[in-house]
């Protein structure tokens, strides 16, 4: 008897459940007697052999409706990167042992490189009946390959929404005033970027952008807080918690000089440029200065996830499985946008080795000429992202939210 | 001819402008010619005579709509506290000068103060044509006189929300983590307390709640933390950013003396005790932390406000108002919860000299006896001032708000 595995692995996004709910769905209307399992904590919950029958935990759409709007990896998540022979030795024989034909496994980089060594290593030994499809997620925004990634648009959205609350609340004060707000992405400056989306409907902020792509200059955001200053007393900046100087090093890495907090290995977090700035802004400026991190919020905020997001998740998972049952193997399912006014996306997959190991930055053209702010393009290629809203479970006032295990 | 004015002050609220609706509906149906100024930044935009005309901002229910889905004071805010007679002189003349008969001033504390000190001018100089009402709002719930205060469900409902959705994002790993969660409150823990509402449909965290008004123990945190860990790998903890150890010295302030961001003055700012205790846990412990301050988003989320705060907030406007024009003064709207189970309100006035400058704390007797959670009893208090969601207006994938000046 054949069986389909499901596992998730990276970071958590709002929308990474719904790709599972895609793979659960395609496999339904496959065959509805199809064993589906899910590893529970990705690679290493097959490693672990820990398995779960999620046809006994969804039953039907409601279910599966639910699934899509609870935020991170209802089946848990894991962080690691295979980096022996004979770990993928112990991987066919574990899925062989459980009698697993399908493998579709929903997750970022280092997840794809897993189902690319898996495949690889199938076609060598001539395994002909494993069956791997990688999907894609990371709010980061950063994979090759496909147009976006599931979850970003979700992660956009709450940023949009998010900054455009705070200029709001800053507005409301006469006092000169800066608000720095951290967003995640330590290469890719593409979560940043969907900050300039909180003035789409001719909101003030923000005034100041920083990707990760441009190297940041200290004076240069100083000299243009005070120019903002000249006409308006509230300045609104995002930045990129991965924004360096111009040799390479983090501003966040300037904190640590400074007695700012550092890890037990002495790091300063990643984290923290923000903070850093607040105060080098407290000192030069002398004025009322916040700074904000998104954290861990923008990255599971499913109660504002974008509908097209969840919706192109869900295809997502069910183009993986889909392509797994006709017998494809080592490719990732992924977006081809074919028209961008009425929008829409083509699925499709592409060859692994495209994928793997590899980081989609946002083009430089992107990015105006005075490096503080993003291009038309960039908003036309955005929008799209952040539209539609999910229709939220709430149960007591609060999002209802699966529990798998 | 007679005139309104309304204003708002102190911190921001995601419910504050829908007490200017209420205001603005009482106004209409009392007399739809009556002029409805706004003074824009509240007193401190009387004093520079800044009104603005309400009716050709605001037209019909769409615009009042909107108005009450736009978080943050869409007339300005201020902290101006009213320290001279002779500033109560001169907000008098400057009423009359525009010919204000009535004033409704939205606010916390100061604000009430404000009122409570014109209103007593008035009675003390025989002014009998001059109508003042406070309306309250504080997301941080502390104000006397009233069962809650508006502006606190919308912000309870958006911290319960984010902590359930942190709590499934902490799930996702196996390592051993701590994940620290600090909310507003400088000395009353109402908005930490709510953060108990991320389990109420079943919900694995916050683990411990530490509100500000029990002395908070070190030792005590980490131990808890260890037996934790015995059971499960992640720790979610909620703290009020005002903590304070045995002595009553805020444990923010426990960074500063570590080199942790200070003020222009030197002081550790009162946010800033989870990264203090980040790092504590680091180094005591050695896990995995994360610290996460909600910071301005809690007080601005109006895209999850409760629908129950916003219609609350636009029946106390409306209230205040009312009274105004029935020719009362000096006193402020207030709620009375007559029922819990089903949930119900009356709209009634306090006298002012029973809430200003006053505090509300949180009852001791609703904090566990270990001091690290809350019991039932918060819980059926917090429970209605979340329920039901506002209709919000998208538009480009991002809330639309209203913009009055």
């Amino acid at each position: 008897m054949a069986r389909l595995l499901v596992a998730q692995s990276g970071g958590p996004t709002a929308a990474i459940n719904a790709t599972v709910a895609g793979v659960i769905q395609a496999a339904w209307t496959y065959d509805r007697n199809l064993q589906i399992l899910g590893a529970v904590n990705g690679i290493q919950g097959v490693f672990e052999e820990h398995f779960i029958d999620i046809n006994e935990k969804i039953r039907n759409a409601a279910d599966l409706a639910l699934l899509c709007h609870t935020p991170s990896a209802a089946l848990g998540s894991c962080r690691l990167k295979i980096k022996k022979r004979e770990q993928l030795e112990q991987i066919v024989s574990i899925l062989r042992k459980h009698e697993i034909k399908y493998f579709i496994y929903i997750g970022g980089n280092d997840s794809m490189d897993t189902v690319y060594q898996l495949s690889k290593y199938c076609e060598e030994q001539g395994i002909k009946d494993l069956f791997v499809m990688g999907a894609p997620k990371t709010i980061d925004n950063d994979l090759i390959g496909t147009d976006h990634c599931p979850g970003f648009g979700s992660a956009a959205k709450y940023i949009a929404t998010s900054v455009a609350e705070v200029e709001r609340d800053a507005f409301a004060y006469t006092v000169q005033a800066v608000t720095i707000i951290e967003i995640m992405g330590r290469n890719a400056g593409w979560l940043t970027a969907a900050s300039a989306l909180a003035r789409i409907n001719g909101g003030a902020g923000p005034d100041l952008i920083y990707l990760c792509e441009v190297p940041f200059e200290i004076e240069e955001f100083l000299s243009q807080i005070r120019m903002i200053h000249k006409r308006k007393p509230n300045v609104i900046v995002a930045i990129s918690e991965g924004i360096k100087d111009r040799d390479g090093k983090y501003i966040s890495e300037y904190g640590a000089a400074q007695g700012m907090p550092v890890d037990s290995f002495g790091h300063a977090a990643i984290a923290g440029s923000a903070k850093y700035l607040e105060n080098v802004v407290k000192e030069q400026i002398g004025c009322k200065v916040r700074s904000l991190e998104l954290s861990l919020l923008q990255r599971c905020a499913a109660h504002i996830a974008s509908g097209n997001d969840i919706s192109e998740s869900r295809m997502l998972g069910m183009k993986a499985c889909q392509c797994a049952l006709d017998g494809m193997s080592g490719r990732m399912a992924s977006l081809t946008r074919t028209c961008n006014d009425p929008y829409s996306v083509a699925y499709d997959t592409v060859d692994l080795s495209q994928v793997a190991n590899l980081e989609k930055k946002v083009p430089l053209e992107w990015i105006t000429a005075d490096g503080h702010d993003v291009t038309q393009e960039m908003i036309d290629y955005l929008l799209p992202l952040i539209q539609g809203v999910t229709p939220i479970q709430y149960e007591n006032g609060v999002p209802k939210h699966i529990v798998l295990y």
